[in-house]
C-alpha cells in the first residue's frame, strides 16, 4: 500500500499445504514484528481461503483473516462463511497480504513547521515525494491558504483504495467515494459498480476511525455486508493500511485443482452423510431449524446465559429472544429461514431477519449477537435487537464485543441496563464520531476503563463472548488459554459440556485442561481447511465425518494424510501463535480470567471462576510444547 | 475503608529499618496481588516518609507513595516534596496503608433488577448491611421513586472521607462536601476547617472520574494544593477506596527518634557542606536561581528537548520557556523565588509562579510541566504554561503526562499544535466529566488509542518524560528498563550524559545498561531515604556527601551501614518491584521504547533509538538477579 503496487507471487514451496488459519497465522508469525504498534506501517493483513474452499465439498466455504490484533496486542485469526472465500479459492489465490501503509506526505506533527514554511518548500516535498503534479496544480488554485493545501495534500494521499481481482489481475483503485458511508448502502454501489455476483470485503466506518473493535465484512448470499470476520479488530489494521475494499469477481476462474479426485469424491460423501445424519446438523436438526439462537434456551436453563454485563447466568425473559422464538416470528414476518451462509452449505443455520413488516434484511442474527445485544444488556426484545445488529454490519464492528461494550457503558452509567433505545443511540455515537463514539468503538475493556468500571469481562483485552465460565468452567478455560483471547470458537467446550457431544463432562467440573487443549487443537486444524466449525459435531460423534475431511484435504493437496495427523496439525497453528504472543510480552498471566469473575458469584448457581490457575497453566503447559522440526506432511495446513 | 475503620498497629521487626520507597514497595509486593484490578478492592495505597523526614536533616522533606497502578498495570512508587510528609515523620507514623473499598449497597448491574423489587426489599438490603436507620427514612421521604432511592443509597454509601490524624488518633469524616470541586478551593476551605497549619493530601476531580492520570497532592509551604506525587495514577487507587483526604496536625509530636545523635549530626553537616559546595545544588547555584526550568535552554542546545509529540529534539522558541526568563518574570511580577516545597531544604529549586499582575499564585512551574504543557504541545508562552499547570493542579492530574496527552491529542487532531486556548479548554473537558475529558483523563496512551494515533511516546502505558531518548541515549535506557514506566527520576542519566556530574558520558553512545542500572540503584536507595533526589548531584561528586547521608540514617536507625550498601539496598528495592511486575505479567518485551522512536529519525540530530534490545536486557538481566537471602542489615532501607 505504500507504493501502491500490487504484486503476485507464486506460492512458496513451504506454504503449498497450507491453508486458512494454518496459512494466516504461519505468514504473521514470519512476516510481522511481534512487537510493531498493530497500527503503525509494520503490521500486515493476511487473507486465505481454506484448503478445500472453492470445491464443492460441503459447508467450506470459510475465510480466514490473520494480522497483529490492536485489541489484543497478540496474533489474531478471525473467520468468516462468505462466498468471497469460494472466489479466490476459484482463481487459485492462497492468500492476498496486505502490506507498507500510505504515507502522509506531511507528518501530522509537522503541521505548525511547515505552515510557517512557503508554498515552495511544499511543493518541493510533493515532488519529492513524485506526487501527481497536476493534483498538487489543482491543490494550489483551490487553496489560498498554506495550511489547507497541506490538509489537502495529506487528504488525497491519505484517501481509501479499493483491491479489484479477477482472472485476468489485480489493480488497486480510487475508494474515497465510499469512505464514511454506511456498509450496507457502500455494499448496495459497489455492487451496482462491479456487478451483481462480485465477493466483497470491506471495512467500515469505524474502521476508518481506527478502532479496536471493528471486523473484515464479508458479502452474503444476497451480496449485504453482513457477514463479519469480526473480532480482535482487523478491521482498522486494513484500514490503517488505506485499504477500504477487496472486490473480487470469479469468471473464467480455472477452479481448485484437485490432485486425487477420487479421495476428494470418498470424502466429501462421507462428510456429507455424517453431516446428515448428526441430530445437530442435520436437514431440520438445531441448527438448521433455529440456527445458532437454539443455544439461548439451552445456555439459560444451564444458568449460564450471562444477564447484564455476566451479573446473573439466567432471566426468564431470555427465552422471549430464543431461537425457537425468533423462528416463529421470521415465517410470519415472511423473512428466510434456513438460508446458508454460502453456496454450497448443507447445514444452512443462516437466516434473514427483517422488521414486522418484512422490510429492511438485516441478514442473520446469530446467538452471540441476540445475547451480546440482548440479555447481556438487559434486553429481551428481537426487533431491538435486530436494529442494533444491522447497526453493527453497518458500521463494521464485531457483535459480540459491541454488545458487551454497551453492557460495560450501561454498568458505568451511560444508559439503564434494558434501555434498547440508549443503546441505538450509542452506536449512533460511533457513526457520528462523537467522542463517546471513540471510546465505544475501542471496545469493552477501554470503555470500562473510561468509565471507572472494574467489571470488565474481557482476556487479553477481548470480551467474552455468550457462556458464563463461573456456570461452564470448560469454556472458561478456552476463554482464557487461547492465543486469540476470550473467544468461544477456538476451543468449544460447550459442545461436551452441555450438548454431550465429542462425550459429556459436568459443567462445574474444573478439571478442564484437556478438554480445552484437545478442542482448541481439533479447531486450529478446522479452521485451516475451509471447513465450517460447526462440522465438529458431526465429526467429533461420527469417525467416518472426520475420515471424509481429511480424504477432501489428501484430494486437494495429494497428500497421505491420516485422522491421527489433525491434532498435531493443531498444535503446530497454536504454538506458532503463542510463539507470537510470547515474543510480544505475554506470559501465563495474560492466560486468565477477569478478577471479578473469582471473587463473586454468580446467581442462580452462586458459583465463582474456580478453576485453578495450575489447570489453566496445563493447557499449553512446557509438557505440552510441539516436536521439534515437524516432519514430512505434519507441517500446518 | 470497607468497614471504616482506623487501625494502628506497630512496625513489624522486618520493616523497622525500612522507608520512603523501601517501605512502599515492601508492602505493596506482599499485600497486593499483582493480578488484581488497580481500582478493585484488592489493591492498596501505602504512604511512607523517608528515615529520615521530620528531622532537620536538609533537604529531606520526600513522601513516597505506593500501589499498583491503573496506568501502568505493574507497581508504582510516587514521591513528593512536602511539609505534610515532615508531619507524618514526627507523629512517629511510618507508613499509612488504605485498603478495603466502601462497599456498594447495591452493584450497578443490580438496578434493574432492584428497581423491580419493593421498597421494602431495598430497606431489607440496607438492614442487611447495617446502615444508618434514620437516613433510610430520610432516603423514603425525599425519594417516592425507588430507582432514585437506591440511587441515593449508592450515593451515600460512595461519599468520600478524610482521615484525620493527630498525636491523640486518627478517624475517618464525611468529606463529601468537597467531592467535585477543585483542590484550590477545597485546599482552601480545609485549611480553614482543620487549620492554617494542617498538611493536606488530597485527590481531584480526577481521581473521583477514576482516571489513569492522577496523583495524589500534597500541600506545598504555603498550604496551596501543588506538590505532587503524581505519576502512575494512585489518585484514582485512593479515590477507589472510597478516601479523598488525609489532613495531619502535628501539634505535639514527640519527633522523629535518633538512635546516635552523634553520627546524626555528623551526617548532616557532611551532607549540608556538600549541597552548599555543589554548582548545581549551592546557594546561587543553578537550581537555586533558577528551578528545574534551567534545564530547557540546556536540554534544547543538546537537541533533546522534544518538540510537538516527540517529532523534533530543538525549537528556538524554547528559550522563551526557560528558567531563566522565567525567573526575571517572576522577580518583575512579584511572585518569589528561590522558595524551598518544605522546611528545611537548603536547595530550595522551588518558587512561586504568579500572573503578570502578581495574582493567582499557581507555586513552582517545574522543568517537565514547562516542558510537557509548552514545548511538546507547540506552546511557547509562559502565561499559557502557567494556567494550564494550574488546571493540572486543580483537577489532581500529573503535569508530565497532561502534557504528553495534550499533544498526542493535537497530533490526533483534537487542536493545532500551538493552541493553547485550546489546550486549556481540553482540560475543562476534564473537569466537567465529558466524553473527551474521560479519553484524556486517562492519560496519553489511551488517549492516542482513542483517536486512532500510532506515534504515542509512552513505555508501560506511561508518558515519556522531558529528554529525547533518541537525543540521549541513556534515559531511554532508563525509560525502557524502570519498573515504574518511562520515568526520569528512577535512573537520572542526563547527570552524567549532559551535565558532567557523576563522570561524563557521550549522549549518543548506546551502551547505557551500566549507567543506567548504577543510577536506578542509586536513585532506589535515596528514595528510601527521605532525601531529595537532587542530593544527588552533590554526593555523585562529593564523596562525603553520600558518607552524610549514610551517618545520618544510621543516626536515625541505630545501624552501621556503609556506603558501599547504598547500592545493594537500592538493587533490592528494585528486584522487589520487578518481581511485583513479573507477576502482574511483565516481560523483557515491556523494557522496550515505543516502536516509531526506532524507526523515525528526530531532527536536528536525525537520531533513532538505536541501543540494542540486548543492550537493554543487561540492565536488570539475570547475572544483575539479587542475592538470596540478603544478609543483616541489607535489607531496603
Amino acid at each position: 500500500m505504500d507504493k501502491l503496487e500490487v504484486n503476485y507471487e507464486d506460492v512458496p514451496e513451504d506454504y503449498q499445504t497450507l491453508g486458512g488459519r494454518g496459512l494466516t497465522s504461519t505468514i504473521v508469525a514470519s512476516e510481522v514484528p511481534p512487537d510493531c504498534h498493530p497500527l503503525g506501517p509494520n503490521n500486515k493483513i493476511v487473507l486465505a481461503p481454506g484448503i478445500v474452499t472453492g470445491t464443492d465439498a460441503p459447508s467450506s466455504g470459510r475465510i480466514s483473516v490473520g494480522g497483529k490484533s490492536p485489541l489484543t496486542g497478540g496474533i489474531k485469526e478471525a473467520n468468516a462463511g462468505t462466498s468471497f472465500s469460494q472466489m479466490l479459492g476459484r482463481l487459485q489465490i492462497k492468500a492476498i497480504v496486505i502490506q507498507g501503509q500510505r504515507k502522509r506526505v506531511i507528518p501530522a506533527h509537522d503541521y505548525d513547521a511547515l505552515v510557517r514554511e512557503s508554498v515552495d518548500e511544499v511543493k518541493k516535498v510533493v515532488k519529492k515525494e513524485k506526487l501527481d503534479a497536476e493534483r498538487v496544480l489543482r491543490a494550489e488554485r483551490a487553496n489560498k491558504n498554506r495550511k489547507s493545501l497541506v490538509k489537502w495534500l495529506e487528504n488525497r494521499i491519505e484517501g481509501y483504495y479499493l483491491l479489484k481481482i479477477t482472472k485476468d489481475g489485480a489493480e488497486l483503485l480510487d475508494a474515497s467515494e465510499w469512505s464514511e458511508k454506511g456498509l450496507y448502502e457502500a455494499y448496495d454501489e459497489l455492487h451496482e459498480e462491479f456487478g451483481e455476483k462480485v465477493g466483497i470485503c470491506g471495512v467500515g466506518i469505524a474502521a476508518e476511525m481506527l478502532g479496536a473493535n471493528t471486523g473484515l465484512c464479508f458479502n452474503d448470499l444476497e451480496g449485504r455486508s453482513s457477514r463479519y470476520a469480526g473480532r480482535g479488530g482487523l478491521g482498522a489494521v486494513m484500514a490503517s493500511r488505506g485499504l477500504k475494499f477487496i472486490v473480487v469477481n470469479d469468471e473464467g476462474a480455472p477452479g481448485v485443482e484437485i490432485k486425487d479426485e477420487e479421495a476428494f469424491e470418498s470424502g466429501k460423501k462421507k462428510l456429507t452423510d455424517a453431516l446428515q445424519e448428526h441430530d445437530v446438523t442435520k436437514p431440520g436438526g438445531a441448527l438448521n431449524s433455529y440456527g445458532t439462537d437454539v443455544l439461548i434456551n439451552i445456555i439459560n436453563e444451564a444458568h449460564g446465559l450471562p444477564q447484564r454485563n455476566f451479573s446473573s447466568g439466567y432471566d426468564e425473559r431470555s427465552s422471549k429472544v430464543s431461537g425457537e422464538a425468533k423462528a416463529e416470528e421470521i415465517k410470519k414476518r415472511g423473512g428466510t429461514r434456513p438460508h446458508p451462509c454460502h453456496p454450497g452449505c448443507i447445514i444452512q443455520c443462516s437466516e434473514i431477519w427483517v422488521k414486522p413488516d418484512g422490510s429492511d434484511p438485516v441478514g442473520v442474527l446469530e446467538y452471540e449477537s441476540v445475547w451480546a445485544l440482548g440479555p447481556n444488556c438487559g434486553i429481551y426484545d428481537l426487533d431491538t435487537i435486530g436494529e442494533l445488529n444491522r447497526a453493527c454490519d453497518d458500521l463494521g464492528i464485531d457483535t459480540i464485543e459491541a454488545g458487551n461494550t454497551i453492557a460495560v457503558a450501561m454498568e458505568g452509567g451511560l444508559a439503564e441496563f434494558g434501555d434498547g433505545e440508549k443503546a441505538l443511540e450509542l452506536l449512533e455515537e460511533i457513526r457520528k464520531g462523537t467522542p463517546t463514539g471513540r471510546i465505544l468503538v475501542n471496545g469493552a475493556e477501554f470503555t470500562g476503563k473510561a468509565l471507572g468500571v472494574a467489571r470488565i469481562p474481557t482476556v487479553k483485552g477481548q470480551a467474552l463472548p455468550a457462556y458464563e465460565p463461573r456456570a461452564i468452567k470448560g469454556i472458561g478455560v478456552t476463554y482464557a488459554t487461547s492465543p486469540m483471547g476470550a473467544d468461544h470458537t477456538s476451543g468449544y467446550a460447550i459442545a461436551t459440556e452441555i450438548m454431550g457431544v465429542g462425550g459429556e463432562a459436568d459443567p462445574l467440573d474444573t478439571e478442564k485442561a484437556d478438554l480445552s487443549r484437545n478442542l482448541q487443537y481439533a479447531t486450529a486444524a478446522l479452521d485451516a481447511t475451509g471447513y465450517c466449525l460447526f462440522t465438529a459435531f458431526a465429526i467429533l460423534d461420527i469417525p467416518e465425518g472426520l475420515e471424509g475431511i481429511v480424504e477432501t484435504l489428501n484430494g486437494v493437496l495429494g497428500t497421505d494424510l491420516t485422522v491421527d495427523d489433525v491434532p498435531t496439525v493443531g498444535q503446530q497453528i497454536i504454538e506458532i501463535e503463542r510463539e507470537f504472543n510470547k515474543a510480544a510480552g505475554f506470559t501465563k498471566e495474560d492466560d486468565r480470567l477477569p478478577e471479578f469473575m473469582k471473587m463473586e458469584e454468580l446467581p442462580p448457581t452462586n458459583e465463582t471462576f474456580n478453576v485453578p490457575d495450575e489447570e489453566l497453566d496445563k493447557v499449553h503447559g512446557p509438557e505440552e510444547a510441539p516436536e521439534e522440526a515437524p516432519e514430512e506432511g505434519l507441517r500446518p495446513f
